[in-house]
């Protein structure tokens, strides 16, 4: 039992109002990360050298398959690649000659200018989960994934303060037809949040739309001449370009929105089992991926993208937050930046059914990742579970605090006159306590990341408030910060025709569920 | 419910066979980690220099205090330091100096010279948790430390591959007196493993007592010639060397025995708020401890510790796996270089009650500094939980698992012909599959990681199986090893001799329990 000073400390008048002010929803949103602290590079010139140099070989003499797609061959075929039914060869060079019109840094536009993020550089944008059909909650379980779990996420998206953007497929609301949900989910995007949010990719037309919502919600020439939007392209690894996902590059990249060109890598499985041949891989499908892009309009913005996970050679399952995984995610940072083009990769990554210490160990050794090798795009940044089939509530929030110990870090080292603090270590001296003087009091409130969610109380006071878990304190969190939820505002004429555009859309056509 | 197929791949002869060869236990222990990556760098040339130069101000100005102790105020007046009562100013560059006799790098010596570790340069030994009072397991949940935990503790230790090190006080044993513990934990590391061990430091006759045992162990000329013990001597942050960690500090030096010299910070507590601040402190401690030892005698082997926390500024509690704490240790590794010595620092550090998602995002956030600082000598790598009040069964089996990654993750990348894989590619190509391709046979058996832990099953069969989390799992893991413990053989005569010491010492007085 809590002796009476500490049930003082914990039930007091100072303690509630300091529990009160930290439980009070903050609609605050932190800027993108901007670095401080240098990359961390595990690949040396000459082994940097030789990847590149097998790249452009698996381009030339293996080449790729851009399937189903005659304008895209014809495309290849104008620019001097050598094409064979639907196998395209690139010249030694020509790729990462394409590339060089693609920007090194871009401005993704929200609707919120506030909101605006810069993509590239030494820039981190974080941004949710993306693709899973299930969703888990502590209360219900594991279930397949609605619309109003959609909502839901959106809006705890808008109430994270350490993510910057809304995301996209944040779950896939298996209630609605197939053929219509992107016109639900990017409503929710737009008129939920106000922060930057991606297009639907899953069929050109579906692109198109998103592009036509954009230009009611931005403004027609404002989405011509700006990049509202970033979308997932997966490349099909190994080395195969569906019409699909290139449908939707070809309508973003004309409307000149950004798009990710990520391969999707499960080692020994799409791609080689060491990492260096799967960085070949991945650097080739990167190539390709992206001089197409620039095929159809030089300049679209887009981002090296990399998913990467490992696997066990026993079951086949994919693993999650290994040692490989992070090898390869640091490779092609490298890679990137000698592209001269934003990163993608990393992200909330488990093998996890439960949001428990796993599900931690794997997330945490991936986020860490992702902040050394400077990837400047990060889609699943919280969320993700048993993975990437579940988009789990209680795990959005805890990944989302530690979204911020990852700010934190990011700054660096100060070594400026108060940093240096020799006016407290001459103060304290010998044996003495710095709780009290006068360097502390001044810079106590931002010295130290703080936790949103974690406990560090005593083990008798935690156990009088009821010995709760991570899962039971972000359960609670996930309750709060809907609770606390407020729409932000939006001019009602935009509102109007948003809602008229997705209700015209889904009257033209029936209900498609493949 | 899972379907036939699936059944088959669980319950199969193959899966079983697979199963009970993963689950059979291996006594084999890893190599102690050697880097084949860099370290990561975040304070560039001029802030190490801001923080060594103020760190001799500290010293020359502030100074330190060595309190209760005359000889030590005699040895530093013959050193050239100024002695003032108990205060002692170090004279700009001299601590320094006086530090240039510590090996950068040493031997410690196991009974089975297969378990010598090499600590210091590119090397990363791993050593499990260290002076909980209390444990803790899933069944019975948090009681005191007994020395039957002990025991335990050293045999799961002994078992764990990914451990290159038995420890110390892996728990304090509460049920043995004060003054006899000592004896008992030394005999159980001594007898009950064969990896490198920690000696006792609360009272200087307890350090003389392990170094008896040892004699008795190795040899006594052995002991006198080698290193086999690694001991944790703290600071009494800020700037205080108390007479009870200088004693066992004098003897551990003058027997040629290593020590670990740790600054023990809890930040804007023992240390200032800002980490330039807390690095200067910690720089200067470390300078005067290890200088003090090697005016004990010259070349005596020592580390340079820095066991580093953040704190909660409402309450006042430390608070683990943050980014200050992170930023803290990379600059001190950078420090501890400069200085040519090896550094110790990190550990499965966090401020969760159980072992779950925080106390896993938590440590896995220092684990990965531990790795990428440079650290040498890792204590706490596996089980601490609650702020260091608990070792945690299976938290330790845990993190144990988690190690592995360390060590695959520090082998770096191989870009040899093998590695990169151009055969395989070419094999595949576009569309294909790797999992059956000539290169992914030849090397999947070594180019994962695994886990002997976690679940990446899917949903269907990890339900069947009991829809067991992390904690579950590792309750399991703890039951087979100690299940399976053997324990190493001894001559029987050493076994006597040592069983023999231990009872003399303990019928010699009479027992102490504070």
């Amino acid at each position: 039992m809590a002796d009476a000073e500490t049930r003082k400390r914990v039930r007091g008048g100072g303690g509630a109002a300091r529990r009160a002010a930290r439980g009070a929803v903050s609609f605050e949103t932190a800027k993108y990360i901007e670095r401080n602290i240098p990359n961390f590079d595990v690949l040396n010139e000459e082994a940097l050298q030789i990847i590149e140099e097998n790249a452009e070989t698996v381009l030339a003499e293996i080449g790729v398959n851009f399937v189903n797609n005659p304008p895209a061959l014809e495309l290849w075929r104008n620019a001097g690649a050598e094409v064979d039914g639907e196998r395209v060869r690139i010249p030694r060079g020509l790729a990462r000659k394409l590339c060089a019109t693609a920007p090194s840094q871009f401005t993704q536009h929200a609707r919120n200018p506030a909101r605006n993020v810069e993509i590239g550089g030494r820039n981190l944008v974080l941004a949710p989960v993306y693709g899973p059909p299930f969703v888990h909650d502590a209360q219900t379980g594991r279930r397949y994934a609605t619309m109003e779990d959609f909502r839901k996420f959106v809006k705890l998206g808008y109430m994270s303060k350490w993510l910057h953007h809304s995301g996209g497929t944040v779950c896939e609301p298996t209630d609605v037809a197939v053929n219509k949900r992107h016109l639900d989910m990017l409503h929710a995007h737009m008129t939920l949040s106000d922060k930057p949010f991606m297009g639907s990719v899953t069929e050109k037309s579906r692109a198109q739309d998103s592009v036509d919502m954009c230009e009611i919600l931005f403004g027609k020439d404002f989405v011509q001449d700006n990049t509202v939007m970033t979308s997932l392209i997966n490349i099909n690894s190994p080395l195969t370009f569906d019409d699909v996902m290139m449908g939707a590059l070809e309508v973003y990249a004309a409307n000149n929105q950004a798009c990710i060109i990520s391969p999707f890598i499960v080692g020994g499985a799409m791609a080689p089992v060491s990492v260096a041949g799967t960085l070949t891989q991945v650097l080739a499908e990167v190539l390709a991926g992206i001089a197409y892009s620039q095929l159809i309009r030089p300049g679209a913005p887009v981002i090296f993208g990399a998913f990467v996970t490992s696997i066990d050679m026993n079951s086949g399952a994919p693993t999650f937050g290994t040692p490989e995984a992070a090898q390869i995610t640091y490779g092609a940072g490298q890679l990137a930046r000698r592209l001269n083009l934003p990163f993608r990769s990393a992200g909330s990554f488990n093998g996890s059914k439960l949001p428990d210490a796993q599900a931690a160990y794997e997330t945490a050794n991936t986020l860490n990742v992702g902040l050394l090798s400077g990837v400047n795009f990060m889609l699943h940044a919280c969320g993700w579970l048993e993975g990437g089939l579940v988009a789990s509530f209680e795990k959005f929030v805890m990944d989302a605090d530690q979204l911020g110990a990852l700010h934190k870090m990011a700054q660096g080292i100060s070594v400026d006159t108060e940093a240096q603090a020799m006016d407290a270590l001459r103060e304290v001296g010998p044996g003495g306590h710095y709780l009290g003087c006068a360097h502390t009091q001044a810079h106590f409130q931002s010295a130290f990341w703080k936790s949103d969610l974690l406990d560090y109380k005593p083990y008798e006071t935690w156990s009088e408030e009821g010995a709760r878990d991570t899962v039971m304190l972000a359960a609670a969190r996930v309750e709060k910060l809907l609770a606390d939820y407020q729409q932000p505002g939006m001019d009602p004429a935009i509102a109007e025709a948003l809602a008229a555009y997705v209700a015209e859309r889904k009257a033209s056509e029936p209900d498609a569920f493949t």
